[in-house]
């Protein structure tokens, strides 16, 4: 296990710039003490911000560059030309070996482009996800993935999306076999795609994987805490993860009209104030900060674009996480359990196949 | 204008029952008095609830039936062995034209599929869509299609799907030029599926058209309401719907959670309750309830199967208020327009392909 794990910080990515990146960094570097960064941006940016954050300054090193990719940047563009931004040069520091994480808030399109040039995707991997953690009505958080890296995916990639997500589960929520599910428009199982039904079969059958597959689920489903893992294509669940986002905010802001409709619910609402507040702590996207591309040989995790200092705290700590349980290693190895097993039997079948004919 | 709308009433369908199906045509028939029913299901249990339903039972006609369609019947069966049945009559209904909209609340993919066969689609549509009101932040609802009907679609269907959804809003909504746009993971162009983009550009190209084609939207933005119509293949709508839904009711859950937290806020609960009463009638799902299914010779509204009085009488609505509207003749007409734009337009590119030849 990485005692010290070393965060290649982006510190020029998202909205908030330097200030909010770098104070981000202090209260996670003040949660988890032993981490150390290498802080990629403006220099005097950073060494102004750094004044205030006497805890990574301590424990950092600061590398300058001008070059920011911005926010409208396409991924093409940002790999011809922005190696030497602070998003290339994060990931080229997780490339080296320098560091065990990058975490940007920058473009997310241009970081997955740079990151899936740079560290390659693992073995037998054709493309790489992005995962993160909602929350439930449930004791448990949920790992969903593909969250928008890829708009089509096949059987393929489900079934893949499907091993990475549970190493997630095993390794961040601690949980031996990781209940798994497919998002589709029914539970039934005729209902779906083609790619869908098929994914459903292969992981149905297999059993010796650390993870249940439970079959499917739907939208109205996500929050109930009954799965652990949730797999979809990246277009469903960009759609999926943006619209609880939006229909999180449209209740509270119903809300909020409510409560100010009459002087007595203002008063109601004065008197509930707590109440509200463990709500919107709970709902606030910043409380759930942090996604991970699984399937790339190194760690690369992407913050909102508009999170505060807290949201990146946290998704520096998602990052941390990550690199202790070395989650790359129990992917490879549970992908590598999955291949074996897929031609061992492909190899029994051919058997019968023969035995039969010459039966 | 059809002044007496007859509504052919699946009174076997839905969770509820014929209890809930006739008490709803009730509450309907008394916002609208020139209602008539035609009632198919069990003729005894009908009966006993007319009772109960006096402007029901004065303006309506028993058909007897014991076949029901099963909630988890597959459409291939239901085509097969229930044109007898409740679901199967009222549609045969609409077909011979003795009612204009059918209305159930039974099996969607059942109801779809006998709605097709028996209705057939409209000259040049190749696939009805799902269409229904949502609620918004704004001052007006939204027109979502396709919500289920179909898990894949071309970039001709989200095309024509567009056309009906601008047809609905135009009839129901009072719209001359109503927006439109494509459920999409990002705003940029170059984002999405090439169906989506290819059917931006025909849309961007349709100006003739009744609409305002306004390009992307994303799943946070449906509740903002930007939009009169928003358009996406019914993989996707139907997640989009569902979560809206499992959200709505987590955040709730969550809020009476934080009231019980404490004796103070559970004061302040009290103190709220008509604020909070008037949040949960705007999210009730009864209260927007009644989808379409659009490019059909003919008109039939599902109801949600575990919809209340409340929620059949409100797709009663809906059904009346499109068969007033006449919405299928309007929808062909538009269709026809647009048909006749891209002809000419083929034809002139033609013209100028062969005049470059020849020049």
């Amino acid at each position: 296990m990485v005692s010290r794990p070393v965060i290649a910080l982006d510190v020029m990515g998202g909205d908030g710039g330097a200030p909010v990146v770098i104070a981000g960094a202090e209260i996670a570097k003040r949660r988890d003490p032993d981490l150390c960064f290498h802080l990629y941006g403006r220099e005097e940016d950073i060494r102004r911000e750094l004044a205030a954050a006497p805890g990574v300054a301590a424990d950092s090193t600061v590398v300058h560059t001008n070059v920011a990719v911005g926010p409208n940047d396409k991924p093409t563009q940002a790999i011809r030309r922005a190696r030497d931004s602070s998003m290339g040069l994060a990931i080229a520091d997780v490339k080296s070996g320098a560091a065990q994480a990058a975490v940007s808030a920058g473009n997310t399109g241009a970081l997955m482009a740079m990151a899936k040039l740079s560290l390659r995707t693992m073995e037998g991997i054709e493309r790489p996800a992005l995962a993160a953690l909602l929350p439930t009505l449930g004791d448990n958080d949920l790992v969903m993935l593909d969250l928008g890296a890829n708009t089509e995916c096949d059987t393929e990639n489900l079934v893949q999306f499907a091993v990475m997500g549970a190493a997630y589960a095993r390794t961040v929520m601690g949980l031996e076999r990781p209940r798994v599910k497919l998002l589709n428009i029914g539970e039934e199982d005729l209902k779906g795609t083609s790619e869908l039904k098929e994914a459903a079969t292969l992981l149905r059958g297999a059993t010796y994987l650390p993870m249940r597959f439970e079959g499917f689920t739907e939208g109205d489903k996500l929050g109930r805490g009954d799965a652990d893992v949730i797999v979809t294509d990246g277009f469903s669940g960009n759609i999926a993860l943006k619209t609880i986002e939006g229909t999180a905010r449209m209740v509270t802001d119903l809300l909020r009209r409510s409560f100010e409709s009459s002087l007595r619910s203002k008063l109601g609402f004065l008197m509930s104030r707590p109440a509200l507040q463990m709500l919107r702590v709970h709902l606030d996207p910043n409380n759930h900060n942090g996604a991970v591309f699984l399937g790339l040989n190194g760690l690369v995790v992407k913050s909102h674009g508009g999170a505060n200092s807290i949201g990146i705290a946290n998704a520096i700590g998602v990052a941390a996480a990550l690199v202790r349980e070395d989650i790359t290693r129990r992917i490879i190895q549970d992908l590598d359990n999955f291949k074996a097993h897929m031609t061992a039997s492909q190899t029994a079948e051919q058997q019968q196949g023969q035995d039969s004919i010459n039966g």
